[in-house]
């Protein structure tokens, strides 16, 4: 049962796609075990010892949110360790899995901070900055067979809508770097794939493809015959996918930032002046999605592209990520001579290092600029979540006009809850970690619980130096998610997977995804049709075992089959929990792997680095039996 | 047996405390496995797939170092993630253990690259900057009963010479933080402890305490009565421990500051003028103890407190840590107006936002400035790893002469091998994070191979908000180690332990604590006598066991138990693998658990947040059985 209490005057966000009645009477609803605030902005509720919290999709630490304090502040920030309160995306819904069982969505899209256990161990605070928004709250029953917990995830998922289906030919193996300049490295690219007998069937296009970095050009001389060069790759099976962002660089004569300008349809300042900040083209105006005609203008810019034969985009930088405002820009120079014309204190140090270290997305210049929407006038920090989510809106409602008979694939870096009905995301900036494996195999079945189901984290991880081992258990847990992408930055070590001495290891690995695409694009579909999870944590799968409740580092993968990865270095195995009798593949690839029976219970699975482990319920799951696959094209 | 070889014009460290003669043939030594680059920079060695590394004491990830590109470069650097290359200390001591064991010391006191498998997973490279350094090779006959590698151990610690002996009370709790600032801010400490039934030895005294941070002061309106309050504390049992930093302030009527100009005893610039850093308290020198004069004269300093009844120190910022130099910072302030006047593009504004981040700790500050030694004058880059062992070796050899017959205890933040005869370490500034709770538990044996026995970390953690549930956790690993304190970084969460609704909890764990001193202080001194480790991996304490040979998260703690630490929130036990037949004690407190035989194997043990797991060898092990404990005395 779902009830929905509007508290002052909520934003509509969108993230519900039909609306349920407002409850009539404030607070009336509010089932006892939560408290309200007298000023509304804050939830209080006591936890029981043995209750487990899911829930808020794209945040660190473990499925079981429990024992820290997350905050729903979409941010750049790409340093994803335990105690980062906010990434990428803001997901605000909770489900607390007790003896009794209650979700909670806070549809608000500013700042929500979510306290579960943190302040006292027994207790969850969620407050809000302002007393305006929706409060969902479900519950459902537990019935032999069933589990609340599922039921509260589907009636939610019905609430927020159904997810947005990729084509199959997205679940193929994709190639990324920032740092591919013009068509030759590209074809480089493709070609060491192929000569080193890898399937492939993406290659992406980030920020070095663009004439200095305007969005929707393209830099004439890296590019010069984009259309051929979009055929001549779809002839040997490879998409081609740009990064688009949301910043329009001013400049005279570049034809987006001047319609912009003329309509209006960039972020203003208090005086209603085009708020200028930096991003990587230099000085920029913010394409106002809020605003629905910009969002149609600015989501028809795609078909320059579309036109070319381009079917993939991913939309970056939409948190929006700021290098600066020309504001704190000009502040902090002005403010220069007073630290530099005296010996400086310790104090005046670290202010003067901290406004430097500031000028970066900084709260002060989210407070600043202003939307125009039809909800009024609102300042940006007020719905300041929102912004991937409505730039990726503007994307997928135009590609419906533009090609109303091609399949998109088109994913986003920032996300509120409702773009999972447009898009897919990969989670951002993550690095070269042991430890951002296992964070990506604790945000799937949050992310999955809030309806996003395409979805993947940089395989071997964005930043940092990827070793060759680490890269091979990235594959391992990659190869079964809907996004397999390996990506990586500038600067850092090359990690196409060609350049390793395992190289041969990974081909074979790579074999197994494309054997199990099937497989995954069926549990993918199911998991859209029938609102439910596609990756599945075992306290939610086995919902009367004791043992299961606690085990993270192992999901359900659609029905059939249940996946254990490794995420530590220098292992000789590791520790399984089987909620039932399983058969063992260890695959070494989709030809080449033993099995072995499995009884109910917890083991010590030894495996090499080169070994997949893949728990296989009721005999459900099989692999294609093919010697190669060069495309996705080659699974069907 | 130990083969010695130079290379070039070593420096003579300290680390080994009698000297092996050189061989005589250079590269002649080399065993067929090393491979020696022509400019003698970088030892080459192929890694066998089932070959461990071990060593390297205070650094990142695992036990087993393979997979990683470790760096020698003492750093005051917080943020101890798993990809951070430097810590605050260097401890250049590699065991290879396979089909062959091999030590491997690189007594180089710049900066060491150690390649363990990073680049290649099947090499190990060893490289340093100039062809300056002494190599050791320690190899060792497995025996049936016995281990190679712990026989390469007890080599190299012979070769090492003896570690540092804390005294008895050292191994009480300990409480510290950095904002306590006066006496009436200790006492309320103290009073809240004993008030809710704690144990507690020691208090510390952070920078807060000093004159405007001047080493070898007090603020006399907080302390103004020293010599009475330290009489005080002591009365109730408690120890004050002052922080002591090597930077001394530039001002004139400041006695340490005219005694050390006046003598030549800060390090010098090019020009032999002091060089000029900032540290606390602003401008300041740094001590050259490299000078055997200046060492003398610092460590005398100290009876400023001993005089005053202090027996314990804790030396902080010696890495050295840098704020900034007078000349990095003047380069700085001169080079604004570049970037102030025009508009500035990204790469501009990323320059200067890096040369202002760049202001700390900057590698070009510590090439600037020479150390006058009896080696000659040296370049402090050249000798960077040795100035924390130096200064605390000048502290510990004045306590000789200021108070021969007081046993002090004594620890500092940066380190290298020969240290440890002085002193012990902390691990420096972590955070309130699960792993940093499994950092340490890897860090501790490979410590403990280089000497360092008397250790711990901030129990936690320093930076970040603790959580109830974490703390529980940290308390649960430190209580086994020699230093149990205690400590936060000013701006964080308060957490004192008094201050948690678990606080009856956490008192019933200090008691078990307390019980053990007698055990724990044994195994120390056993360790320090024998040459052994006192926190010994089970692939070393089972070399035969094949099962044993990856279990990083256990350390045997001296010779009848077995710890195994939770390192994760929200888990309802643990997997436990045990070598042999063991009984296990689930504590609640010294006088509150059960006891269960368990049989060698794989075990999944349930155990509640406020219980600790001991697991027992051969009944070798009995906690005091005393209703309460007050201080260390208690115990005995």
């Amino acid at each position: 049962m779902i009830t929905r209490i509007d508290i002052g005057k909520p934003f509509n966000t969108g993230a519900a796609s039909e609306d349920i009645a407002p409850s009539s009477i404030f607070k009336a609803e509010l089932p006892d075990e939560i408290e309200m605030s007298h000023d509304a902005k804050t939830l209080t509720m006591a936890l029981d010892k043995d209750d487990n919290v899911y829930g808020l999709g794209e945040t660190v630490r473990g499925f079981n949110k429990r024992g820290f304090r997350y905050v729903s502040d979409n941010a750049d920030n790409p340093d994803q360790h335990e105690n980062r309160s906010s990434l990428y995306g803001s997901h605000n819904f909770v489900i607390v899995d007790g003896a009794k069982c209650l979700g909670i969505f806070v549809d608000y899209p500013a700042k929500v901070t979510f306290d579960i256990g943190f302040t006292r161990h027994d207790v969850m605070m969620i407050s809000v900055e302002e007393a305006d928004y929706k409060l969902y709250l479900i519950t459902a029953e537990f019935t032999v067979g069933g589990s609340a917990v599922s039921e509260i995830i589907r009636q939610f998922r019905e609430l927020i809508g159904p997810s947005y289906k990729a084509p199959y030919w997205a679940f193929g193996f994709h190639q990324s770097r920032w740092g591919y300049k013009n068509e030759d490295d590209i074809r480089e690219v493709v070609r060491n794939y192929r000569e080193n007998g890898y399937p492939l069937d993406a290659v992406y296009m980030d920020i070095d493809y663009m004439d200095d970095y305007k969005s929707f050009t393209l830099n004439e001389e890296s590019f010069p015959n984009f259309t051929e060069f979009v055929e001549e790759m779809a002839g040997q099976g490879i998409h081609l996918l740009p990064n688009t962002d949301p910043g329009i660089k001013i400049e005279e004569g570049y034809d987006v930032y001047e319609e912009g300008r003329d309509n209006d349809y960039f972020c203003k300042d208090i005086d209603g002046e085009d708020f200028v900040v930096g991003v990587w083209p230099g000085r920029c105006c913010l394409t106002d999605f809020l605003n629905p005609a910009a969002s149609k203008w600015f989501g028809h810019k795609y078909s320059f592209f579309i036109n070319a034969g381009v079917d993939g985009f991913w939309n970056d930088m939409n948190e929006p990520a700021l290098f600066y405002s020309d504001g704190t820009l000009n502040e902090v120079f002005e403010r220069l001579p007073e630290f530099a014309d005296h010996e400086m204190s310790l104090g005046e140090l670290w202010e003067f290092e901290g406004m430097v270290r500031d000028l970066a997305n900084n709260p002060e210049d989210y407070r600043s600029f202003y939307h125009n929407t039809p909800q009024g006038r609102v300042r940006h920090d007020r719905v300041h979540n929102l912004y991937g989510f409505y730039m990726t809106k503007s994307a997928a409602e135009a590609f419906k006009e533009i090609a109303p008979d091609k399949e998109m694939l088109i994913f986003s870096r920032s996300s509120y809850i409702g773009m999972h009905r447009y898009a897919g995301i990969w989670t951002g900036d993550n690095a070269s970690k042991w430890s951002h494996i296992e964070l990506m195999m604790h945000q799937l079945p949050g992310l999955n619980m809030c309806g996003f189901l395409y979805c993947g984290c940089d395989m071997g991880g964005f930043g940092d130096d990827v070793t060759e081992d680490l890269m091979m258990r990235y594959i391992q847990l990659c190869m079964f998610l809907p996004l397999m992408r390996n990506h990586s930055a500038l600067g850092t070590r090359q990690q196409e997977l060609y350049r390793f001495s395992m190289s041969p290891d990974y081909v074979k690995m790579l074999m197994i995804r494309y054997a199990m695409i099937p497989y995954l694009y069926k549990s993918y579909v199911d998991a859209i049709k029938y609102n439910k999870l596609m990756f599945t944590p075992l306290s939610i799968a086995y919902p009367l075992d004791k043992d299961a409740r606690h085990v993270e580092d192992q999901l359900m993968v659609g029905e059939s089959i249940m996946i254990a990865p490794i995420y530590q270095p220098n292992v000789a195995g590791r520790y399984v929990y089987l909620p039932e009798d399983m058969k063992l593949l260890k695959c070494r690839s989709n030809r080449d792997y033993t099995e072995e029976k499995l009884t109910k219970g917890h083991h010590f699975i030894r495996t090499a680095l080169n070994e997949v482990l893949i728990f296989v319920r009721n005999d459900g799951f099989k692999m294609l039996d093919k010697e190669h696959f060069t495309t996705v094209k080659d699974t069907i």
